[in-house]
């Protein structure tokens, strides 16, 4: 079982974790897949473009345009429902194919880790199955 | 191959399984994945907070404000189509550590049934893998 | 590693890939996973009721409703980012079970591709495990 750590800086803030799941490939796997797991409720995974850090700043700003941050019909004490629900529309589990023992991403993906009520220290749990 | 079987009570509904899914875990399984699967298409799996039950109201509530039930401009002929799309935000598919015989939770984390299109009776799939 | 290949025909699109992704489980699997994954980042892949065609109108006429396209807001110079945002809100992994040699969808389930910024070319990853 392998991990990646993660300190956020932001209240919201997408992080490119590409490079750090890609190092914990094992050198012995040649086709499989990797499990990525984040262990918190106020924070998801996702995919998303590579390159123009702008596309970054959109989601951020759209996800909170849907899910605004001051509702006073929520209910939840902490007051960072939105951080919650923000973590489930994005997802906590992503599988990604290995392929001749190195990640089999599209041209233009990385994996982000999703902080939605940073700044925060974060855990990721990373894990390899063989496939046929 | 495991199954969860589930009552819903209420059209929105999120109901915590994860002591159901913990129990399914083979006994003579050390470190994996479980795999949840849900066989519907107005219901969905989320990761959510264990603790607060304010967070499910909060959920819930916001969901049900993005996607509003009665959209004139719906055609399906059931009128359910807000609970189609709440089930795809929510996904259906999630896969979840296990780890020295133990599903590897984050401290705050549960595994919820997300009903939007209830009372029902539901079925979720619950599988296992080794890995690496 | 199997993959499958799709010509979209419209912006917002969704396509059934059912029938694709069934005929890849493998001839001598009985019990297992199939591991779908999306390779680019805006299009996506979910579940969802395979019966009226209606129920695809709606999602997309909902979400583009959430995510309006021509937001003054979005940075990203291709002028995508609502595509790039559906893309994650439907998800990019997707895990299905397979039982006595065929993939188990529940009665009303269909597997679809996503499409949000097309027409374009796209290919999805299919993988198998066994499990136990």
């Amino acid at each position: 079982m392998r991990s990646i750590n993660i300190n956020t800086n932001a209240r919201d803030e997408l992080i490119d974790i590409t490079a750090k799941v890609r190092e914990l490939v094992p050198a012995d796997m040649k086709n499989g897949i990797c499990h990525v797991f984040c262990m918190h409720t106020t924070a998801g995974i996702t995919v998303n473009e590579n390159c123009d850090p702008d596309v970054k700043h959109d989601l951020i700003y759209q996800l909170d345009k849907l899910v605004e941050w001051n509702n006073p019909a929520f209910k939840h004490f902490e007051g960072n429902s939105a951080a919650h629900l923000k973590a489930s529309l994005m997802g906590f589990s992503l599988s990604i194919p290995v392929r001749d023992g190195a990640l089999m991403l599209g041209r233009w993906q990385g994996i982000y880790f999703c902080e939605f009520d940073g700044p925060r220290s974060r855990s990721l749990s990373v894990q390899f199955m063989v496939t046929q």
